[in-house]
């Protein structure tokens, strides 16, 4: 047994009727969680299901990644949308994967917001547990993937008043700021495109706890799952970089389910 | 306990985001079984929430209408889809549907198609039975809604096959031909409008399995659940006039998973 | 000729496939300036075209109502977009209405931005200026319907650098700020109810520009167009004795490009 | 002047939000004619915008793609949709192209239904006079594109009574009847794969108005326009090399709208 766990999780299954996007077939098999695109900012019923069986084939841990109902917009802006229709969006579209995985015989994981969501859950707590009463209404057995960082307490109560379990999750092709969140993507030096030092950003994390910030500063954090991206063949190179880099490092690659 | 039972099924949670439509808060109360949209044709998020919940409350059983991708033909408009992508409406749809169950400690009796995907697995039957494989692969618990007539036995044969249970579903105001088939629309006599003549064909199906069809030939006919309206007033008085024949004449109204 | 002239102008062709919304049959004859839904927050192409149909015959103006693509929030939900796909957005809509319009023989008068659109151009000058460059780039003898208010000297320029004309909205039923913006709806008396103090306030910005505050203090404030409602019976009995009041002043009520 | 002049024409303008579709770039160069979607099958308003600049910029005429609206199934699945619906559609499509194409100083050539609208127009001689209706109520200078075959002489009187242009359309990669309809695509020989053979097929067509059939008949067909494809690198040198053959043989590849 490994001294250490770490979760991969990337964004899968996006494609959307004769609009193919990602690379699911090479980026699945690299990862230990799948988030499965549920829908509403992409995806369709089709594509759950083939991801579905590909993640399955692969021994790949299955979340579901709903986004605002934003087709055109990738679910990546954000919308003024009130608290209960985000409890709504993400019961909807949890329960639309959830009937695939069951016919697959399967059953998912992990629930990770998408896009401007995720976004805006990461500046307003209250999101945080609109989505977190919504998972655990669903199904309280479901990990959710929150952004580590600075509001740690704050999200570990929320898990815990709604008794669910978090998987904090790290960004290793990002700067931080000294407390814990990220550099803005407007500030230069906010995405590292470095494949080392990506790895190595990864290795201090998962080992250590630790992440040296933007100002050269050394911080906690605690993170159980890192996100990485498969948008094409250099972001594919580096995940298979980050996990030879864990590997060598004794660093076991798990889904959070299995260790949390 | 009753001699006969029967169950009354209704489409409900039609509406969808500023737009209101049918009569759910009346109807609900006078039904067994609620067929409820799934965000297809009809219904959004938050109107399949609080569907569930007026049924809930008034001890309606649930069941998903899943229908075509066509909001504005409101899933009525045959669509030439794969028996895959109809199996893949299927499960998507029900899965929300479960979800929004879970969220408040219910869980499905039924799946009963919509409009066009209904009308077009009526005439083919390779439709039912990509219905009846995806109802069965997401939970074979459910039953399956099918019309009565004389494809009964073919529809026997599938559910066997699938290991679902059906519901065979009368209209007691249509009119009927002597092979069980409903009359078309768009011939003269195809809708009974005389709610005493209605409730008459309801209470003759329910006791005797017979009904007299158009030509005046008396036919069997084997059903376990009644098709009505709520769409306005007059279709509400059918309902309870209905009711109230059953009553009188013992017939006990009860979801079909209570007596299949 | 009258000495002074006003447009009222109202939201229509708010139905969308099954769903009916508005009492459009009603309302159009009493109005001056119709909004059209374009079918991105409301309205879909046969009620677009039906939509003109009864404005023609009523000799009432046409207007498109631009709004967010969100059907489910019935455009009313902030959506942080891109200044380059509001143009692009309300470009789209003003063509989809502009054929239909053709091919009843008639041609625009006017561009109203929907809901959250126009709550968000009033809050930012960007966007009017956005939306201001979409209608001059489609067609320059479009009239742009902007909120009347402190802005009003912003919004002529923007008017003048991109030669278009512009109405200025006023809100009979809403309460003012004496800065001439609107009280917030979350505040108490921010809508008025009583239609003869509607008709009252109506009436002196007709004839005097001017409007008495929230406060008691009387402002200046000019307005081409009054906004009306037609949601249901109250609605439309307070237009017709806004139309009453004005024509019992001598006010002639008349679309804008008329008279701007 | 050239002795013959012939249409090359394509569907571009595919993509969808974040969903990129086609090599528009380098296909727009080599034709003379781009079908724009508009929005319901494919395409979107700030897609439509760009394919007008690339075409503008490369002198190639626009025409809008109208299709059904069904993005999941990008406008290929036959659709029940009543003739009305069928004229609203494409008055909506084509409208909201032509703004953008007036935002840009441009108007329209040409209409051309998409996908299952054509296919289902090809089969159903009512569907292509409702859609020469519309395209004569918006703007009777618009071409409608049709399916050159034995339905010749029918099409000719539908753009004759509804007074507009009609260009024919061939399909070089495809083979042919004796009664000069498409041999369906399940048939063995359908669709010709060998560059060479297209491109004599074009030519003979362009020079002869003959096609040679499946069954080796030689049959006369006359068109105007020729349906070429951009899906990828392979298509976009079929069009090349049926361009060089066209004119090497000193045929103008020319939009229909000046030779017509």
């Amino acid at each position: 047994m490994s001294e250490k766990q770490i979760d991969l999780n990337s964004d899968v299954g996006e494609s959307f009727g004769n609009y193919k996007l990602g690379t699911d077939e090479q980026l699945i098999p690299l990862i230990s969680s799948a988030n499965i695109a549920c829908g509403f900012h992409a995806g369709d019923p089709t594509v759950m299901k083939n991801s579905i069986k590909i993640a399955k084939e692969n021994g790949v841990a299955l979340g579901a990644h709903p986004g605002f109902p934003d087709l055109l917009g990738f679910g990546r802006r954000n919308m003024d949308v009130s608290l209960e229709e985000i409890m709504d969006y993400v019961i909807y579209q949890i329960g639309a994967l959830q009937a695939f995985a069951a016919a697959q015989g399967m059953t998912l994981q992990h629930v990770k917001p998408h896009g401007a969501l995720y976004n805006m859950a990461v500046k307003n707590m209250k999101i945080w547990e609109a989505i977190a009463e919504a998972v655990a209404a669903v199904d309280p057995r479901l990990v959710l993937f929150v952004m580590a960082g600075p509001w740690q307490g704050d999200l570990e109560a929320i898990g815990a008043k709604h008794k669910i379990r978090l998987a904090f999750e790290f960004f290793g092709d990002r700067a931080y700021n000294p407390d814990g969140s990220l550099v803005s993507r407007k500030l230069p030096g906010a995405v590292i495109h470095d494949h080392e030092q990506v790895a190595e950003k990864v290795l201090k994390l998962v080992k250590e706890s630790k992440v040296i910030c933007i100002d050269g500063t050394e911080i906690e954090l605690r993170a159980e799952t890192i996100c990485v991206h498969g948008d094409n063949p250099a972001a594919l190179e580096l995940v298979s970089h980050i996990r030879k880099s864990l590997r060598e490092a004794g660093v076991e690659i798990a889904p959070p389910a299995t260790f949390l």
